[in-house]
């Protein structure tokens, strides 16, 4: 049976990075391997760490719509290949993405089947704490970060969960819960499994 | 907002109460109180235990459509009314019914959001296995069971999620897990209080 895709998103300061970790260490879920135009630190290696493609290979894989989403940070690019992607599922690995909440919702128009988490802080007055907590950005940027995530919350709508990250604990327990849950869903495949099994002798 | 509706169903021998008894005791869902024609034992009342009715009441019930499904037990009659679960939900509690096959998925004509899990033993051997420990039964009445169990197992096509009782601490984490995951769905309700929260100042 294919593998089960799992999208976390949210605003930053939400957690998502946090979450997938901790996810990633309690469950068999695995990520995906992206691709970057950075070079390999020493003792990276291709298809490990990252696939390392140069700038000419990653513009040729967004022209042939080779990617999930992409973005550039610090003058390089990273990108979560489809191809990746579909061959961990098609070995029926179940994988988690973490992506921002602009490239969140865009994955179904890739993996129809993918299951959408959205992370948010528990108010806004909770997430400027956590951000100004990080004490790398200064007042315009912190006020930036407030309104595009007040503005990211209405993209909710486009989600199937809603996990609030007040306590970590308890979001890192509901995100594996709708992983489980999840894997619990009734599928084609599955009742043919089941109903087999069961068949009148 | 209103409570959920989660109905646990599956074939006799399946562990249908054994589950909903450790699911009830281990988290805040409630049982829906059930009408029955039965006479009250000493200590039980009208509205805790069972809402007690006479056999006119009853098939008046019947005949207004009042049953999310009713079943007759050794002579008395038992159902789950629409307007107690209807009362419950609408004060926001969380319910579980424990329904045989044939009135499981009819839950939904009535309650259309109701969340359908579907409990299998892992074989029809282990299904046997179960029926004949329970020593109660005859030779026919075993293969009979068994006849009807392969059947009802082509209803989980109509069910939303399955649960395979193999292990019991499994199974009840699973139920727990579609519970929890379910609290997490995005509704219309969260979706508005979460973007209210979030509104731009």
């Amino acid at each position: 049976m294919a593998g089960l895709l799992f999208v976390v998103s949210g605003p930053s300061a939400a957690g998502k990075g946090t979450i997938c970790k901790r996810v990633l260490a309690e469950t068999d879920l695995e990520l995906s391997v992206s691709a970057t135009t950075r070079k390999p630190r020493p003792g990276e290696e291709h298809g490990k760490e990252y696939y390392f493609l140069t700038e000419e290979e990653f513009v040729q894989t967004i022209e042939n719509n080779g990617f999930v989403e992409h973005v550039i940070n610090f003058g390089c690019r990273y990108g979560t290949l489809v191809k990746d992607v579909e061959e961990r599922l098609a070995r029926g690995k179940d994988l988690i993405l973490e992506i921002d909440v602009q490239g969140g919702y865009l994955v179904r128009d890739v993996f129809p089947d993918a299951i959408l988490i959205f992370l948010v802080p528990p108010t806004p007055e909770e997430l400027e704490r956590r951000i100004r907590n990080r004490g790398t950005e200064d007042e315009e940027s912190i006020q930036n970060r407030l309104q595009t995530a007040r503005r990211e919350v209405k993209c909710l709508k486009d989600y199937d969960y809603l996990v609030i990250n007040d306590d970590l604990d308890v979001a890192v327990e509901e995100t594996k819960a709708v992983i489980q849950a999840e894997r619990c869903r009734v599928t084609e495949d599955k009742y043919i499994q089941v109903t087999d099994i069961f068949k009148e002798s």
